[in-house]
């Protein structure tokens, strides 16, 4: 029974503040590639990897907000992926199928199917995309923008984080729904990125705008109905006074929040009477009955092109700590991947 | 034609901060009981005026939170009362009607019909009362709690400003629904109130609490399903992680933050996401056409005795300024009115 390498990246311990590539440990460790005797368990080989914002907050333990778990420091890292299976112990799944999902910063993982795991029926399409418009970040957009951002046809759509994972998508989504949309992003190549590539009608980058308020404004001159939350803290506070009447906030994520020990406070909030607004936050997690549906919608639109998606892509485990980390100071441009293998 | 005295009450400048007594004139003008020539107009004569917290946000300009309008220095404050029709040039009032709605801080009042103008149908229940339990308060907890906060059987309801207009009758309302309701408020007596004559589960005095976090988790082990949210501010920002998954926030009001040149700031919105909550503003002129309905719901209640409603009654226009601004420091117990004359 062959043993095997088993290059790991695992936590070194709980995380305060900004998390550097320090704080994670590139270990080699060795496996079998064997599942033990009765296991329902599968064996993957993992490909590749997803780097997603939300696993800053599993580096941490802070009471009441460890709804997603948190990690052990000393184990490798969890997260979504696209893996091979090596072997199973599930009827569903069956030796050379492709899955995404849950699984572990490692080559190869030993993972529960009652976690997350989706069987990949469609390769016609990059493999990693599984990571990202066709993974979860997909799903978020999808469930985000048209479940509980109820748009309208002609609507005005603000969105932040607007190059990333989830952002790129939302505004392509509000552009196939016909509305005006105006992305904000951290850096001239992606504010080109969203003009060129993707669609958007207006973008700017907020870190150049010293008055964000007077920003939105100028850009939605009659306001905005509904702002896909990607960021949090000083952007929400420009966006409330610039609704619209009976406007949407689906709260996706608040993404310059999580490191800070103290977050921001955001002051605007009466502006919710006033505007009659529904603020509302939502987890992919709660929508994945609709993964079958939403496929129907998107596949069709990668095949034909009018669906674009950018990929940030690192090569080897070993740089996955410096990609994961490159989230939070928006090092990546579009969705962040880490390839671990390509078969 | 008679021209009779028309005391009114007018706001001498824009306010900041807190308002004063003196930010308003008792003036003593006359008018003359005639309407004019081919007006479509009502002229009342003025019974019950409501002190009602919005009104705070007339008395200032602040641009894009001018929804309900500004109070023009120099005229008299408008705002609900109820009153008796003494001449009317529209079909749908006639001499003798009692109404409520809109009128003016005056003893006589030239009111349009196209403002918010309701009969009033009974009169076996105290006519102040249309200034709040049958009347724009009443609306508000009815449509706040029910139509947006879609409150069901068991759940844990937590009520800001609870003993006030809006709250007292909130509370009851999710008792009615067979929930866990707890109020807070800003004194000894209204808590003895609270818990004795208007059934709520539990109340606490918040200005005698240093740590509100910790004196949520104590009324609520399991968290909160709904907060009816009046207050904003810190109390917010306490309530939010005391949020139960799926919760809801139903945002009526943020009367701590009115007379703020600089709003707090709100740092716990993230929970927003990891509970999936909605929170979701509201104005009570979208729901007055369930007034029938709500009517028909309430007035059996009260008839029955098994809804209350606890009054703060001044007496006299003269005292209307000192019992408008009385309510940002909480001196009101109940709904606070101001008796121009008994009929
Ligand atoms: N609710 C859910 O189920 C769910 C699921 C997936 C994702 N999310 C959330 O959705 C948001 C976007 O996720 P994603 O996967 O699409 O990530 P992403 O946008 O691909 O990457 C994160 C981006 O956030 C921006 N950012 C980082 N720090 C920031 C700051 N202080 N202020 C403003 N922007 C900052 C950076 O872009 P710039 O260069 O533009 O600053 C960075 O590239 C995150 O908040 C995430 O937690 C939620
Ligand atoms: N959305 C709508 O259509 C609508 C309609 C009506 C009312 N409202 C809102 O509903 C809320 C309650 O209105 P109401 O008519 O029922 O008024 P109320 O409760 O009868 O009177 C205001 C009360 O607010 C409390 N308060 C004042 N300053 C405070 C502070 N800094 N912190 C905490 N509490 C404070 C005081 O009670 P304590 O002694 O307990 O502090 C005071 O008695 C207000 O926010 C109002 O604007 C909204």
């Amino acid at each position: 029974m062959a043993e095997v390498r088993n290059k790991q990246v695992v936590l070194r311990d709980y995380v305060s503040g900004f998390p550097k590539e320090s704080d994670m440990n590139i270990v080699e460790g060795t496996t079998i590639l064997k599942l033990p005797q009765g296991s329902n368990d599968v064996l993957l080989k993992n490909l590749y990897l997803s780097c997603d914002p939300y696993m800053r907050m599993l580096m941490t333990k802070v009471e009441g907000l460890d709804v997603f778990g948190t990690y052990t420091p000393g184990s490798p890292l969890t997260g979504y992926g696209v893996s091979k299976v090596l072997e199973s112990g599930h009827p569903d799944y069956k030796k050379g199928d492709l899955v995404w999902g849950s699984t572990k910063w490692e080559e190869f993982s030993l993972v529960s199917p009652t976690q997350i795991l989706f069987k990949i029926e469609h390769t016609d399409v990059p493999l990693s995309y599984y990571t990202g418009i066709l993974g979860m970040p997909g799903m978020t957009a999808y469930a985000g923008f048209f479940e509980v951002g109820s748009p309208k046809k002609g609507e005005n759509v603000f969105v932040s984080a607007a190059s990333g994972a989830v952002g790129q998508l939302v505004g392509q989504f509000a552009k196939l729904t016909d509305c005006y949309v105006v992305g904000s992003a951290g850096s001239k190549e992606k504010v080109d990125l969203l003009k060129n590539k993707l669609g958007f009608d207006e973008a700017f980058n907020y870190k150049e705008e010293s008055d964000l308020n007077a920003t939105l404004k100028r850009y939605f001159p009659e306001g905005i109905d509904i702002y896909f939350e990607n960021v949090g803290g000083k952007t929400l506070d420009a966006v409330l006074p610039n609704m619209r009447v009976l406007g949407r906030i689906p709260v996706c994520g608040m993404v310059s929040q999580y490191n800070l020990t103290q977050p921001e406070g955001v002051t605007n909030l009466a502006n919710l009477i006033f505007k009659r607004i529904r603020m509302q936050g939502f987890i992919v997690g709660e929508f994945y009955h609709l993964y079958p549906k939403f496929l129907e919608f998107v596949l069709p639109h990668i095949r034909e092109g009018k669906v674009v998606y950018v990929e940030d892509i690192a090569e080897g485990l070993e740089n996955g700590p410096a990609a994961l980390v490159g989230l939070y100071s928006g090092r990546n441009v579009g969705k962040q991947v880490v390839v671990v293998a390509r078969d």
